[in-house]
């Protein structure tokens, strides 16, 4: 009776209710920074995989999807992203998908993490690539609210990967109108922002929805999308907000920056950032009651 | 230390190594027809739901998105769709959808587990909401392939809500090149089928991509799409096939359908149907090379 | 890949770190009572099974093991035991091991929750097997203190079928030296108290080492015992209380009694009677550090 | 929402429908030795384990139960125990608990697995404390059957500590009666064996009994018993073989011996080595029914 179930798996439960385990291979560091705790295993199906206070980060099978998501709609939707700052992002593939671009001539990435960092480049070289040891590259392990606050850099791409704001978490605050108030300035006159903005589907769209409705308190135009994430078990969801461009006009160009910039893509495609932008009724609907989060009453995520 | 976590779940695998766990509250019925396990239940997260020798077939949380991405995007690349046949679909709700449409003067579903179809009304009611009672619907218990063998009957739409051609189940011979010419000549000379066809996501597109090249074999015109479904954890899809009409010329009317037959869709938009046909490039790529199911060689699914 | 683990489950943790789960058959009944949780469901490996608040209490695979180390070790040092009171013991099997005595005159059961009882007489009939039906039982729905202060009649044995004491449950007040001093005055002269005191393992003793020196404050003589319950993962363990009677003496004719009486044990033999008082070292040691519970300051179960 | 159960678990099937899950703490070692699957863990409630092809073998929580349950009646059972070898017994943990006699002039062990022994002295050096490094210890690697039929020493005791015979298991034919004829011929006039045999509980008892009704073919007596590990969450059992001594009488010295050879022990007392043998009814029972274990046709476990 010696059964194939038996033996390691890690549990997550997305919420009360629902557990999803999946079986180990392998262990390549499990403990905690300051800040969280950090497991970097290998899954049986899904590859080397990131946990951060014991919820998937990335995985080998599918962190191109995120971070081509992510990264790409609003690089592609700007005329010349030459300077790009990236808030979070630990493993490294945020910056790897930036630096893709030869226009970018700096990428500034900031991570309160020091010690993520660090396991990141040790155990997952897989998601950097070298893009930590890029001439374009200033890493910078700080808080974002102060470097946000002190940095009097212009940046033409702003890209917000951080985790949800939990009640008693360090991103509470980096979601609020006076928040965005601020990177809306550090952005040039035709600047872009996208934010990771967590689940996309009715009854999980408060982080979204209260992304959504926030942006809109200061940007020019905001764009929500969403994209498939396996790993996620989960239609995952984006903001995008404009400070000068138009979105429309801009979108027109897109097929045609990629060929010109010469991206190598793996899952996006013109026609996939399209259909990414056309959602759901039933989603569009429940997004315009987002919550608009402020530094007075700040939202918090929880599911 | 009573916890919470205590007390009736039910466990789905979606590989050797990957476990998805839901907590219960109810049991409405659990045993065996004459073809397979049929689990109704209440989950906790999701409300009723359905199983199918333990694979979750539909649930009250989002049958809705199911069901309307199955049946309307046929029916509204349809310039008339008068008869419909239903292969499957034991729960009534996809002909729930199909009845919606005052155009349908006739609804044929041929399902082969008649017991099925009784537990579902008695247990679940809320999936048919009164459509086996329709006038216009023709229920009958036989196995699909004898009934379109012998059927005289054409029709403007087939919808096929089948589960997976698996080596050892009854659906293996539902999904090959012959069948399918069984269908287009069943089909009036503007035709139009749709098929569930599986998990949406690279890796997984087995099931998809052999409906997809199989499809192409006899159809005129095959479009692919998907739409994400949140209790299958998944990114689902189907397959379209044409008969005489063009996919391009019909899509361009979907919107003004949607007004004019008065169709109330709580997630499906006309959008919303554009961006479910923009799939990623490396979906797209892996499509391609779906395996050509025969009659002679069929196509199994063994994920 | 039809999994054999796929299914229904039920969970049952037995601490924060160690969860224990049995896949069922059958779900017979669950609800709530007044009082508790209470599911009856069928295990595919241990038959039907009753838990309550999750926490399982007993299974077909070893209900007489549990009964008869509960039972027989009282009756069986008692030189004429004509008069029992059950506290507890809703399922009704430690009445029917009671009942198999025929100089027992009457036997009084007193539980709190009458739903119980009913649930457990209409679909775990085999636990009873017809003791409620007996002329000798009396069946009092009531709380067991309540009972105790108000009765006049004297006993020859009590058994305490009851769960442990929790925080905010209702058995908090029946474990304590001023309850034990009641329970004392019930018993007649030669009188004797058992109690079922949970685990019997050493760093798990609290409750059986609570229940060992609060009734050493009382009764004559106290032997603890123990016997392993397989459905409970666990070795069980007892305590023994005597009034009057020397444990010594009567332990030496257990085996003529057991003959003279023509009690049919499955289980339990004169042999192992004695073995199941002989514990461990280290348990012995731990025993006696046992809290003792006062009205004032009641032991609580927070293992 | 941070659920305290999410994170790394250990999974172990007890059957196709039990499952028994335990948090994890850390992972000091996981991978394949040429014989089995090796893993060793941390667990949050029982420390530091060992588990070989997913099955617990020992727990730092009550290894002392099962290795002194194991070890000391045989040596206690003997007038003077020179001479002992060690079959299995990997951790190293039997070996430690042979040499607490200064009786013993040498512990001669056999081991079949070199990396698993290695990983046990690297990782679990509790288990042997310095048991290796002792002078009376002579540590063999190579297979059980070859040693003992060319060894020409002779032993007071022999310990074996051996996994199930498994139909695809290297001990199948450790277990026979050929084989325990061997062993005998190995004793010294006056020399007892005992062996570690699962389970001991009804319906469980397949390998318990097999040992049991093998060794009389061999043996002048043989004694079972039985004990309670927790980390097991089974009643554990064993079967002593005698050659040329009586166990009763031997067994009237046991308080005495532990006293005069200074033996110190956490668990283990006269009183509960007693307790051990005295074993339920249905227990007995069902082990006189044991499957005779031949090298012709040799009992295999497939619980």
């Amino acid at each position: 009776m010696p059964e194939e179930d038996d033996g390691i798996w890690f549990r997550e439960s997305f919420s009360d209710y629902i557990i999803f385990e999946n079986k180990m291979e392998k262990v390549y560091f499990t403990g905690h920074s300051k800040f969280q705790k950090i497991d970097i295993v290998k899954l049986k199906n899904w590859g080397k995989t990131l946990y951060l206070d014991s919820k998937i980060q990335s995985s080998q099978i599918d962190e191109r999807v995120y971070h081509e998501s992510l990264v790409h709609p609003s690089l592609l939707l700007h005329p010349n992203p030459e300077n790009v700052l990236i808030i979070g992002g630990g493993e490294g593939a945020t910056l790897r998908e930036v630096l893709k671009y030869k226009q970018v001539k700096s990428a500034t990435m900031v991570d309160i993490d020091g010690e993520l960092v660090d396991m990141c480049k040790r155990y997952m070289p897989e998601w950097s690539s070298g893009a930590f040891e890029d001439k374009r590259t200033e890493l910078i392990i700080d808080d974002a609210k102060k470097f946000i606050e002190n940095s009097d850099k212009r940046f033409d791409i702003i890209i917000s990967d951080l985790t949800e704001p939990l009640d008693d978490g360090p991103s509470k605050y980096l979601f609020t109108v006076e928040y965005y108030q601020k990177l809306y300035d550090l952005l040039k006159p035709e600047g872009v922002i996208v934010l990771q903005s967590g689940p996309a589907f009715t009854g999980l769209l408060g982080f979204m929805g209260s992304v959504n409705q926030t942006l809109k308190q200061v940007f020019d135009e905001v764009i929500p999308y969403q994209s498939f994430v396996l790993s996620f078990s989960m239609m995952w969801g984006f903001n995008l907000g404009f400070k000068g461009l138009s979105h429309k006009e801009e979108s027109l160009k897109i097929g045609e920056r990629i060929k010109e910039r010469d991206i190598e893509l793996e899952f996006l495609s013109s026609d996939y950032i399209k259909g990414m932008m056309l959602l759901p009724k039933a989603i569009l609907k429940e997004l315009n009651k987002g919550k608009i989060s402020t530094d007075k009453n700040p939202f918090v995520w929880d599911f």
